[in-house]
């Protein structure tokens, strides 16, 4: 039952040389003997991330750099390895040095992860070369048809049973929810989330939708439910697919919401609506025209669509780590980034919405569930993964709450159509269908 | 008191020799004998701009080209010259021969621009070149310090008390009112438009606005008396700027309202809020980075902005004979474009809203407030003035209802606040400040 995912992408060399995470109750002993050029080290590492108030602690329990103030967040580190792989790449190596074992963060692993962004932020903010720099740092990678399927597969074919121990239980979302009210539950707010999209694309019953990128499938289903539509949803990850198409069959909808293994590029069809929530990460700059000509070309005369996606306010790339380990290939756009989707077609953005801060909660809400089921976990990972993938979600969420990360949500039109609400109140009123 | 606002421009010289319009009902004897060559032409036209459904007369009244059927629109020509100038660039010319009365649409000429909009869009979307061509094709201009005050002057300030005559009596706003009750009067639509803009913005008592463009400074004074703000706004429009606070003094809030007769490249000061309605037009995209760069400096740590533009869902130039005769230096962005405003200097977009259908209501107000005082302007304007002022009004409508027009509103924050509301149901309650 136990699985490494790690291993399809291979084991980081450094990782593999530290010691068994169970023996990390006695890292003073495996580090060696600390030396003036360990210390020297971790004091440049604290400058390097820009002087976060952090406490650097080494293998032998003396403290290397920072205030020793108690209440300081404390890190600790094994061996100088960790220290000098952090030094070489802070942002990819804490990922992995963390998840073996060979860093432990005492106190708040969350408030950590923000302090930590909001230091390097500050300091990048500082450079004069940054804004030039960043623009070519930060070319995104391509996304080819089998390359796509490799990377959905590594992420998406981890096993619908770990998704379904900490995703929501009613619709089986892995995207951000909405919270217009932030006492809801996950539940709530991610049913509250498939409303205001289908509210917004104005759906009405016997419309035809195409969907790409469905996940389990929950937003097909509850098109088709509550609003009356047809739809067609595709997706690459065979695991998703055949959950989706279960469900689907169980809750009587298999006549009027097909599944389709295959990717976007592939939607063929007249639709009245197009909807994408959550792929566009995984689509890749470069694809943005191609992505917006097979909307075209799908979409009826007075046809219109939504796509909700990570994004950033400047461009940037993923979390080396994550972009890495948790989502390869994965690239949150800005909004003038995916204009190119829209403008080459003239289709016209009627709304955009960012709902950066409903991703933070609804990570939130995972992260509290996947504690809740760790016991279920550890008997289908082992604790690299586990320390990985909850790394990964405190990270998400700290880089949502800093600013780091944007949700979009976009609507378009057909250029032509005047068929449009005059207002967005209808988004906010109670009747609809429940 | 007649003035030909023509005139700093230069009347073009195909207008010149045109005849006297008073005489336009005799305009068979006017253009010559009719040849072979008159009637090939008349049809090359209509060719040309994709064969709308229109019946092309000539001088001594023969149907040239068209279908002769009674209810169709009824084009007639007073010469060759007319012909010839419509075949060389009909989008620039036409203005200026149905201005000088050398071309009459019989008819409704909405109905008539709007047909004519379709027509050509359908035809260039049948070219092979035209995406890629509209690119090389629409570069747009750019605006120095004094160009930008020379073209301002040239529409703004041709009069307060001739805008007077058609603007609403309430808040005398020259740009898109809000109708989220499309049933609304434009006084109704221009007050709801500021509310929305302010409820946006989530104006607080004592809060300080910077804005850029204020025309004659009623969302400034408005924004002070309803909302508590101290507001400074900038206009390089001298009348504009005389009247606004002309006003402000009257209304008693010259304490808190200040109005600069300066570029928005000149703001300073530190502002919780940046505002600009209906500037962004008259800046020109290589100027967009220096904007964000004002509203950078201009801007606390918490701050947020709003700009309320004319766009294009895919770029393009301005109409030509509007760039040219009524809004020189206008350029109208895409939102892809609006990007290198808030991009650079990582602003997070929050909320986009498309209003171009609650343009062309506007302006269909500002067309009927215009016949209806048809008898103050034509003291005040000569009738070429009067026709190319009709025709700019109802081919803006045209420009909007045909998509060829948008109007953007976007809201953009710091990027690190998280004082954020958690939906924009606030936007559509009424418990707002009367």
């Amino acid at each position: 039952m136990r699985r490494d995912k790690f291993e399809p992408l291979g084991v980081p060399d450094i990782a593999g040389r530290g010691p068994d995470w169970s023996k990390s109750t006695e890292h003073e002993h495996v580090g060696g003997r600390v030396t003036a050029l360990d210390r020297w080290l971790a004091r440049q590492l604290l400058a390097a991330v820009g002087d976060p108030p952090f406490r650097f602690v080494l293998w032998n329990g003396e403290t290397a750099a920072g205030p020793s103030d108690k209440h300081t967040l404390e890190v600790r580190f094994v061996d100088r390895g960790a220290i000098m792989g952090l030094l070489y790449d802070p942002e990819l190596r804490f990922g992995d040095l963390y998840s073996s074992g060979r860093i432990e963060v005492e106190g708040d692993l969350l408030e950590f992860v923000e302090t930590a962004y909001r230091a390097l932020d500050a300091k990048l903010a500082r450079s004069p070369w940054h804004h030039r720099l960043s623009r070519l740092r930060n070319r995104p990678r391509t996304n080819t048809l089998s390359g796509s399927r490799s990377n959905i597969h590594h992420h998406y074919d981890l096993g619908n049973e770990f998704y379904r121990l900490w995703l929501d239980r009613e619709v089986m979302q892995y995207t951000c929810a909405y919270y217009p009210d932030p006492t809801m539950t996950l539940e709530q707010a991610q049913v509250a989330k498939l409303h205001h999209v289908c509210r917004k694309l104005r759906l009405e019953p016997g419309q035809t939708v195409a969907e790409a990128g469905c996940g389990w499938g929950g937003l097909a289903r509850f098109m088709a439910k509550h609003y009356g539509v047809k739809v067609r949803a595709y997706n690459i990850s065979r695991e998703q697919v055949s959950f989706a198409r279960e469900r689907a069959a169980e809750e009587g909808l298999a006549e009027r919401v097909e599944y389709v293994e295959d990717d976007y590029r592939n939607i063929r069809g007249d639709f009245d609506v197009f909807v994408s929530v959550g792929m566009l990460e995984h689509v890749g700059t470069d694809h943005y025209r191609e992505l917006g000509g097979v909307i075209d070309r799908c979409l009826k005369d007075k046809g219109r669509g939504l796509i909700h996606t990570i994004g950033r306010n400047q461009a940037g790339l993923m979390n080396a780590w994550i972009e890495k380990r948790i989502f390869p290939g994965a690239y949150p756009p800005t909004l003038g980034q995916m204009m190119e989707i829209f403008e080459p077609w003239e289709f016209s953005v009627q709304d955009v919405e960012n709902l950066r801060l409903h991703y933070a909660r609804t990570l939130t809400h995972w992260l509290e569930r996947f504690d809740r089921n760790l016991d279920h976990i550890e008997d289908m990972f082992d604790e690299r993964f586990i320390r990985a993938w909850r790394l990964y979600l405190v990270g998400s969420i700290a880089a949502f709450t800093t600013g780091s990360l944007q949700l979009f949500q976009v609507v378009f039109e057909r250029p032509h159509t005047n068929e449009l609400p005059w207002s967005r109140a209808h988004l906010y009123t109670g009747d609809h269908p429940q």
